[in-house]
């Protein structure tokens, strides 16, 4: 287990003069982003030959010497001066351009001009851009589209650029099955979809090099060993052995690269991406790739892409770095580097950071992520509200107009995600689910633009209004409506356990799934609860805390659970039966100091359009009759 | 005329429902880079089934419960505990995972654990990362490799996307010729080869755009005309008329689209790109776009690529902004805004901006520009060392990495940069041309990294050093010797007016070329004169004035001078002959300060390898007998 810098020193010196060999000769325009493998001179001059800048008319412009308003000057055609346009070669023994805005035509064909021109006016002299045999670019240089304007002004019109280089990608598992030959019915519990191949394939391509599949090989040593000689025998210039990385009795990649050649290096202090092999085989760079799709495409940053660009002789690909700060304190483990995944908003002057799902296999968290937060393998973890950098994942422009929700979830958040895009391209959504109390505490601190809440009052039955008089006393807000909503139990198709409502709960035969605290869904249960004497530590699965209704609703499916309470979309989603309990409100909790961002407006315009409304209701259970009224608070 | 704010503004209001229509379904690979036409749901859970998250065994977690170090439990096979791999199905009844390396195997096939597992702990639950039926992505988002990660994972193998909108690219103007079908020698002078189109088109796929390129037209209306209603009549989205933009008598572009459609304006006041013309012919937006390979570029970036991003329900790419401070001041024109191309790199903690070459015609400003300063139109223009703003086109690494070079112009600076980017891909050389003392003047100011000089004592005969006592009395530095160089007469091919030294420059009918004030030529030039008691005013020519070796030995070439001062280096690019004046010593000057750099110290071993000597003795006129050796100052 090395340190992660460590590794990446020992990668660069072991292959430090590791080139793919050899070029290719492309035409100019293919060879837009390939890297120059030779230097580059021009072989023509551009301008060729002195040419008139401007329309107007060519003059010697000793000519013109002493013309002024007072005393102007006549020029005779054909002797004096000759009419170009821009662009026209200047004809012999003239050595200025006078605009054609300057010039008064006389009716014999001369004209007249009140200011002289001084020698090169307007002129593009030979070679003022580019000089022959002079160096239009270095080696290495790669080729954007003004370059192909360059070069071909100076007379190239191809161009030898390094060969890309090609790896070898070989997936093992065998719990993985191909996307291409298996329908989504037939799938067996436990089965897979392979992946990592064609994310770390389309990652190299990124990179600059290309990628040969090799199709999935199961766990079976002799099976990876032979994709893994044929590779390394044949063309390629890296090997990627996917999955199996790791040291269970499952795992091969080790034992291949060892037996084909020798490894380097088996395990770096990075998370996710531990279990990382790097080997070689005949002279040729092999790594072993961990199986956890963000452990891949970390390891894949880390190792194989800086491989590939110091291959092409480029430099690495850099990430802005922001300054952020966490909405909550994270924990990080002793010695290992931790890449953080977060979600990032500017409120205010700050840019927020709320961490995304930490695990290895959450590829969400990584599709989702705008920036990285990199913590170092001697920090314990990182505090909320103190600055911290952040790598970003997208352009600050995106991270600016950004939208931050936090606070309950519901699904009319994913729809209201995707108008809000349709109708504005440059508009994201970002919503962070921690429950409605947890949006009321992001209000307080200045952490989101806004929050979804649905709190019963349960005094007075009314909703989430005395909450805000009670936890945000100090901080001026505006209610607006969401929607109307249908909670109720989910229970699997067919309501096997016969349950009829939350009184059936503290049965000794039913498993429940419950809610965080803090979230309004569960507090909705302890009020139910209450209402019926039930002892919340009679409830088999109390403890047994989800996020979201869709994870409470997933659990019912997968059969962990035989009950959850949620709304009615998440029910119907998954199709599982559903059993009303109440119809709660939904709001939106808006600081003043956001409600006139744009952004806000347009979210604002986005709710009350009948497009929203009409999907809205199309999930189920929901009512927008009241979408997009203020509430008195 | 419209200002560039307005113009932008009247375009996207005027296409702002112009969208590309219909779709095209891709597999998921294949999607990379492409945006999404509808929002995708996932069709599959992931994990599908609760899965073990580590190798170990599988277990009831309340079967634990109470396990301790002194007081151990035993669990059985098959029974209590089943044995699981990373990705294993949780078999039925068992809700949490103990790693393999807290387990102690006994010998008759069970288990002893010391600790109790709670519930769920190595898990991975079944949707924990993606629900079936939840959204993954909105529509108008960008697939990236990581989103194919989660596309198939979420059993999602095709998405619909947009299609990519269609550029036809029409080219115009009688001086262009193929580049595909004319040979370098049959060039005519004047004839220019056309490139826009090729640089236009290889912009428009970076946009995410696809282009058909038309043939050139010469300046003929009928033919402009044909191309551009057959263009509006196919499958094109957008055209674009390249050329003949302006008001001259041949420039067609605006006849035809008012013949066509309709104009929408003429005429932008940015710098370059000013004769733009936007159109619309039957309802598809249309663009004339300047001919001028900056003004072309300019003008994309400005109008069509972010129509392009409209189109595409995408955000204009920004660019990322720096602040940086002018080598030098800058006046600019009132009235209109100005895209100023800079070179970049950071001396100390500021990042200096040396302007590069303004003209609209010089394609090479945009191809080694580091940034674009925009200078606004109310404003007559810029200070030096004030913060400006400079937008990035390059990494700000690579900026960081950027050795700044200013001062006398020598061709053995190309080979410097092309080796030194052979040898270290991440290190850029970047020299500005300013003379020997301008680079003096540089040093002085902390503006440089080096500066490359060969300043004559006439008095002593020596060289440099003199100099730096006089104008660097303060400032610490470091000589370090580059070559010794032939200076002298370049004259046409076979010396048709058979100069033999200097003294022949007060000829009448001499026509010479001079270099600027304050360059080492110069200097030496007037050493000369004054020796051999020639009176400057005497030399026709003296006062027309080139930056570098290279645009003398061009102006000679081109026959509007009959001779100039310049190095043996510069004459043989050309093929031009060559009467060696003398030999001079050219030095680098390096402050004390940046003397300890990585990039100086890796720029010294450069020039004394052996590659690099070998490379600038064939340029000719060289001796490289000293090349590195540090000089006392």
């Amino acid at each position: 287990m090395k340190p992660l810098a460590e590794a990446r020193e020992l990668l660069f010196k072991r292959f430090s003069t590791y080139e793919v060999e050899g070029s290719e000769q492309l035409s100019v325009p293919e060879a837009v982003g390939r890297i120059l493998a030779e230097p580059i001179s021009a072989r023509r001059s551009f301008p060729g030959v002195h040419s008139a800048a401007m329309d107007g008319v060519a003059v010697q412009a000793s000519d013109t010497f002493g013309a002024h308003e007072t005393s102007p000057k006549i020029l005779a055609a054909g002797r004096d001066f000759f009419p170009v346009n821009t662009g026209h070669v200047l004809p012999p023994g003239t050595n200025a351009v006078i605009m054609i805005e300057k010039i008064q035509f006389l009716e014999d064909g001369n004209i007249r001009i009140e200011a002289p021109a001084f020698p090169w006016q307007y002129v593009r002299k030979i070679g003022e851009d580019i000089v022959a045999t002079e160096l239009l670019f270095p080696r290495n240089h790669r080729i954007t589209p003004p370059c192909v304007g360059a070069l071909l002004s100076g007379g190239v019109f191809s161009v030898s650029v390094r060969k890309k280089p090609r790896l070898a990608i070989i997936p093992t598992g065998s719990e993985l099955v191909d996307w291409r030959h298996t329908d989504i019915g037939e799938v067996k519990p436990g089965q897979v979809f392979e992946s990592n191949s064609y994310v770390l394939g389309a990652m190299a391509e990124s990179y600059g090099a290309c990628f040969q599949r090799y199709e999935t090989r199961t766990d079976d040593i002799g099976l990876i060993a032979s994709a893994a000689s044929e590779a390394a025998a044949g063309e390629a210039d890296l090997l990627l052995i996917l999955g199996g990385s790791s040291a269970g009795s499952q795992d091969y990649a080790k034992h291949v690269i060892g037996q084909l050649g020798d490894i380097l290096l088996h395990g770096v202090t990075m998370m996710p991406g531990k279990p990382l092999i790097l080997g070689v085989i005949d002279e040729k760079p092999v790594f072993g790739i961990p199986g956890y799709p963000v452990s891949a495409i970390l390891a894949f940053e880390q190792f194989v892409g800086p491989l590939i660009c110091h291959m092409l002789g480029q430099p690495e690909p850099e990430r802005r770095q922001l300054q952020v700060e966490l909405t909550r304190k994270v924990a990080s483990k002793l010695g290992v580097e931790e890449f953080l995944r977060v979600k990032l908003g500017q409120v205010g002057e700050r840019v927020v950071a709320t961490p995304l799902p930490r695990g290895a296999g959450t590829i969400t968290s990584l599709t989702e992520a705008d920036g990285i937060i990199r913590i170092p393998n001697h920090i314990e973890g990182l505090s909320d509200g103190k600055p911290v950098t952040a790598e970003l994942l997208k352009p600050l422009s995106r991270v600016r107009k950004t939208i931050v929700t936090v606070g309950s979830h519901d699904n009319t958040l994913d729809v209201l995600a995707d108008e809000l895009r349709a109708r504005h391209g440059d508009l994201t959504l970002s919503s962070s689910h921690v429950g409605s109390m947890g949006g009321l505490m992001a209000v307080k601190k200045g952490g989101c633009h806004m929050a979804g809440i649905h709190l019963l009052d349960t005094a007075e039955g009314t909703y989430n209004v005395s909450y805000l008089k009670k936890y945000l006393p100090k901080i001026p807000v505006r209610l607006i409506h969401l929607v109307l909503r249908e909670q109720g139990l989910m229970v699997p198709r067919g309501n096997p356990k016969g349950i009829t409502g939350i009184s059936d709960l503290s049965r000794e035969d039913i498993r429940f799934v419950n809610r965080q605290a803090g979230s309004g869904t569960r507090i909705l249960l302890d009020y139910q609860l209450n209402r019926l004497g039930i002892d919340p530590a009679t409830v088999c699965g109390y403890d047994n805390e989800e996020f979201t209704h869709m994870s409470v609703a997933a659990g019912v499916l997968g059969g962990a659970s035989d009950v959850g309470l949620g709304i009615m979309a998440a029910a119907a989603a998954l199709g599982l039966d559903f059993i009303p309990v109440v119809t709660e409100q939904y709001d939106l909790v808006i600081p003043e100091a956001c409600f006139e961002l744009t952004s806000i407006r347009l979210l604002l315009e986005t709710i009350v359009s009948s497009r929203f409304k009409q999907r809205v209701q199309a999930l189920g259970g929901y009512s927008t009759d009241r979408t997009g009224e203020e509430i008195a608070v």
